[in-house]
This record gives C-alpha cells, structure tokens and sequence, in this order.
C-alpha cells in the first residue's frame, strides 16, 4: 500500500454523495461508477467498443467463472483479461465468494478457504484466501477483492458473527498473500444485517489497511430500507480517503441513494440482464418492450437517450427483434441500458460537482413519478 | 420496365466471369456480390454498420417471415425496411415462394396462389403472385422477386414440368401487378434438374421482360455437379445484359463456380448460421473453433483476414465465448465469416477486372489444399 488510489474532486455539502477519482494501472475512474458486469470475460451482448462509445469506465469480471473456465492460468498467458478480451480500461473481479456461497449445498467453508463443485462438470475444487489473490493476480484486474463469506438474510447474530470474523481473518490472509504489482486490493465488509457487527467489521478491516472498502451482502433479499439503514451506519466509519463500494447493487434508485449516502462504486447484472429480458430503463421509469401498446411506435425507447440505440430505432422496430427472438433485440437492449446506467452516474457527477445533488435526486423522482 | 438496371464493366476472356453493377434506387450494387440474409429484418447478430464496415453492399429480407410478423403494412409505415431496421443501401426481398413450399403439408399451392398456415400461430393466410408483389413493394425492396413454386429433389418430368409453367403463369401476373415505383423485379427460372425445361422457362421469362433473373430451386439436395450443370446450361439462355442471381447459394466454393459460369449475385444463410454454430470460413478452409486445439491459440481466426474479430481477439478467445454460450460469440463470429463472404467477392471482383480470375480459381483451390 502506498496510500490511497483516491483523490477527492467534490463533496455535496447536503450529503455524504462525493466525486472523486480512483487511480489504477489502467488510468483514472471518475467516481461515483457504475461498472457493467462482465462475469465471463465479456460483457453479454456488447462489444469493448459499445461499452468505451456508452461511456463504460471500468467493467467487473467474476473470479469464480473464470477461474473454471478458462481459468487465470490461460488467461494470464494472453495479457490477462485485458488482453484476452480487448478491453484497456480498468478492470475490477470479485474474489468469487459471493458464486461460491451461490452454491448452496455445492460448498463447504472451512478456516482454510472454500471447497467447492464446479457448476459446470461438478469437478471438486478449492479456494483460499491467498488463491483468490493470486488468481485476481493472474487474472491482471486493476482492482482485486479479497475472499468473503457470505451471510444470507435472514441470518442470526451469531452466524452472522462468525461468517464476519471469519471474512476479516481471510481478508489479513489476502492482505499477506498480495504480490507488489500495483494492483489494488479492496477489504469487503460484512456483518449481515447487524450494525454493530458492521461497524467492527469495518474498523478491522482499516487496522488491516486496503486500497479501498467494499459492502457486501446487501441486496441479497432484505427490505430496501434495512439496506440503507445498514449503508448509512456502515459507510461513517470507513476513512474517507478511501473508495467505496457498494457490490451488487441495483437499481437506478438504489444508485441514487448510494450516492447520498457516500457511495463511489457500484455494480450491478441488472442492466444487461433486464436488457435480455426486454425491460429497458428510462428516464421516466420502466418499459416493457414486448407490451403490444408499442406494435407500432415509432418513438425511441427515452426521448431523453442519446444511445446508439435510440438514435436510430423505433420501440416497434426493438418490440419485433424482441418478439422474433433475435440476437440484435439483445445487442440494442444492453447499449441502452449500460448507457442509461453510465449516463445516470455522469449525471450525479456533475451534479455533484455543481453541488446541487440534493435537487437533482428530487428532480430524479418527481420525473418518475410525473410519468408514470 | 425502362431498359436494364445492369452495367458491364468488365468481362473474362477466359470463361463467363464478370464484372458489373446494379443500379437500383437507393445506390449501384457492384457484382458479383453476396447479399447476407436479414431474414427478419436484421441480419442476426450484426448491427447495420457492422455490415457496412464489414463490405456488405445490399442485403436480404424474407417477405414470408415480415408477412407474418410484424406485417408489411407496419413496416410501410416506417418507410419501408430500410427506415424500420435503419439500413439505407439497396435490400432485396425473396417473395416468399421458397419459404411457404418448406412449410409442406402447411401449404396448398393453387393456381390462384399458395395457402399456407403460419409457423407462429397456425392462421390460414393466403399470398396470390400480386399479393406478393404488393407485399414486397410496401416492404420498400429495391429488388423484388417472384412468388414462385418450388420443385423439390428428386421430382419427376412431369411434376417439375407442371410446376415450372405455373411458376411461368404467375411470373407473368407479378409482372402485370407491379407498380411504377422504381423498384426492380426479377423473374426466376425454375425447371428442376431438367435442362430443356430450365432453358424453356428462361426463354418464357425473357420474353415476359424482368429486371433481372434469377436461377431458383438449386442447392436443394442434389448432387454439387448437377447444380453446376443446370447453371452452366441455363445462364447462356439468360440475356447477357441483365443481372443474373443464384438464389440460395452457398459455400465459398459455390461462390467461385457461379461466378466463373456467369453469376453476379448470390445469397445464403451459410456465413451466419455456422457462425453461430461455431463453424468459421478461412482462407485456408474451415475452422471449428470449440476444438480443443484452439484452447490456447494466440493467432486469429484467419491471419490473412482483416476484419474486426481477426484484429482483435484471439482463437482462444472465440473459443472461451463459444464455449461460454456468450452472445458475443455470435456477434464476432458472425462478423468475421460475413467478413470472409464479402471480401471473397471483393477479390473475385478485383480479379476479373483485371482478367486474371481463371489464375485466381486456380489459386483459390491450391491454397485450400496446402494447409488443409
């Protein structure tokens, strides 16, 4: 560690919402972020190019797909996943916990690490803390994350507990187990639904020192305000020189409220994966592409996008592609809205910026609800 | 009819290869060419301007499939295909012949028009030949074709025979049906592997007086060596001066044959459906890119290829995305084999220009042998 990657740019003076800047190997992401998902060395349905023109800074790939298929080792013969998958912008993986708690009955969590079948061929396997190191290391990611254990919801204090401390004694293990190659190395900090678990957990985690602070295991079925609550008690103890980042999250509100609560990243399957669902984000809420009410509609999917998609496409024309299961319906969901998330944060940005995010949240809202 | 759309621009001394261009309403196409399918007004997994870097110079809609969903009188509103799916070079249309004769048992072919029943919900719908033209001029093609019967193979003298003079019959209704729009109509000649009754139906059709004609019916299961027959004995009875299609063909290699026995257009389903298969055209054959040997392949696709897949990603790449069942997979694919077709005739175009297409055949076979 040689200090903090981030540089305070702007701070609300309503709220806790921040911009800044985190440096990594790969350039400067202007925050607060929202990075698309890339679980499989690509992100579904676009190319490196879509995601540079929709404003992309910096995308996320999962430890726990690649290191299955087709593992860290191949993908650090081809220039890690920069290079095998042609993207120069900056990369964050997860340390694949979360995938791995995913598994259920799959995986079993010792001291050790975590012991695992592949979903795949159902080949056993096993991942320490040091190996998710050195796999993020091999991967090449700008930003690693260290092993977590996850805790569903509704947990007990005491799971709760246990899986906490044992997260944050991984996380000294990551520490140890990082090489100086200038890649960045985040702490995640659990504690279920516990405030005061979060807390410890938090001010562990800066004794042990990291690039950066993550939450996790939110949004893993609590209700909305128990997330923030669990965001606004958490967030007022980690050092704000430090990025945060709030994994797996959300919704285009869920960004807004990160925000306000002093959130820098966020991640989130949502956009691509609603995309291939046909449900298309705009800036008045929700559309359901394959709704018959647009057979014929020649608008674009938000008269405010300026996308590739809603330049030249009528929501009819997106509605048939959808209808007829074709794989453009995919492609020019996904740009729209990747595009939708990126310019939403480019907006909260200069909001920020201009120290008027308190009415830009307002407006944010009132928008919505004026046209739906 | 005012005179032939088709210009001469050079000409082999050597067999019946030549150059050309199309002239059509929105823009001179230059043959020979291949037109990629969009059969449901996309072609799957590229975007328009993929297709325009990519070389594709007019491409293909299926009148069958945009009658039935979303309809041609929607896409009419949008101004025709082009507006609809945002492409603005030439398009031409099939008339939906080939497409209800594979219906089989779902269709009833009268001298009135074809009966069919919807693949999607079973409706009894109806297209008679003025149908058909009137379908394919509200769809904005600036190519039309014929609704025709289809003969399949094997099929005896009779049944070919009867089917060709139908085909004839209602070639001659279209004719009569189309308006003044500018947009061009092409006959096809039918005729089975039956040369007299081929050289017959041409004549019929010449006396008729198209656009264009095309060779309809071949590359439906018979033997390579037929298919080159019929073509070898039924172009010379097409006039020199008017554009000459092979309907639903074919490989690279059918591709060199047709050109070098007077063919200047050409359309098939085969760049893009083996790209989604995994199966890609190189220079030096054909590549399927799940084998195990391409796991940790550096190289491109094709070394001698230019195109966006070949700059930038890897054989293992392609290979991780394939077997991943990413989208991107089809996307790059796809673009690198539609690459593979369209510069092929780039350089069959080069080669007759300079009159050195029998050297370039030749050369075109011996490469394939080498690194087979």
């Amino acid at each position: 560690m040689t200090g903090s990657p981030f540089t305070l740019v702007a701070a609300s003076s309503e709220c806790a919402a921040r911009c800044g800047e985190v440096a990594t190997l790969h350039g400067a992401v202007k925050t607060p972020v929202f990075m698309p998902v890339g679980t499989q060395a690509t992100v579904k349905g676009v190319t490196p190019e879509d995601l540079g023109t929709l404003g992309a800074q910096i995308i996320l790939g999962n430890t726990y797909h690649l290191f299955i298929r087709p593992g860290h080792e191949l993908i650090r013969e081809f220039g890690g996943l920069h290079g095998f998958m042609h993207w120069d912008r900056p990369i964050l993986t997860d340390s694949g916990g979360f995938q791995i708690f995913s598994l259920q009955e799959l995986a079993k969590i010792s001291e050790q690490g975590a012991e695992f079948r592949s979903h795949l061929d159902g080949k056993k396997l096993f991942l320490s803390p040091e190996d998710a190191v050195h796999v993020q290391e091999a991967l090449g990611a700008d930003i690693m994350m260290v092993l977590d254990t996850c805790i569903p919801y509704p947990a007990d204090r005491e799971e709760a507990g246990k899986a906490t401390a044992l997260t944050n004694r991984w996380a000294g293990r990551c520490r140890e187990a990082r090489s100086d190659t200038g890649q960045l190395l985040f702490g995640i900090v659990q504690g279920g639904m516990y405030s005061d678990l979060r807390r410890q957990a938090a001010e562990e985690l800066v004794d042990i020192g990291f690039d950066g602070y993550a939450l996790g295991g939110l949004s893993v079925g609590e209700p909305k305000e128990l997330m923030l609550e669990m965001l606004g008690e958490t967030v007022p103890f980690l050092p704000s020189d430090y990025p945060v980042y709030l994994m797996g999250v959300g919704t285009p509100e869920d960004l807004v409220e990160g925000v306000y609560r002093g959130v820098d990243m966020f991640d989130c399957v949502m956009p691509t994966r609603n995309a291939r669902n046909g449900m298309l984000f705009t800036s008045s809420g929700r559309l359901v592409i394959k709704n018959s009410r647009y057979r014929d509609d020649h608008r674009p999917v938000d008269e405010q996008c300026n996308c590739y998609t809603c330049r030249h496409y009528s929501r009819a024309y997106l509605r048939h592609l959808f209808q007829s299961r074709e794989l453009l319906a995919c492609q020019l969901n996904s740009i729209h809205n990747l595009h939708y998330y990126c310019s939403l944060m480019a907006d909260i940005r200069a909001a920020i910026s201009e120290d008027r995010f308190a009415d830009f949240r307002k407006a944010f809202y009132r928008q919505r609800e004026l046209k739906s």
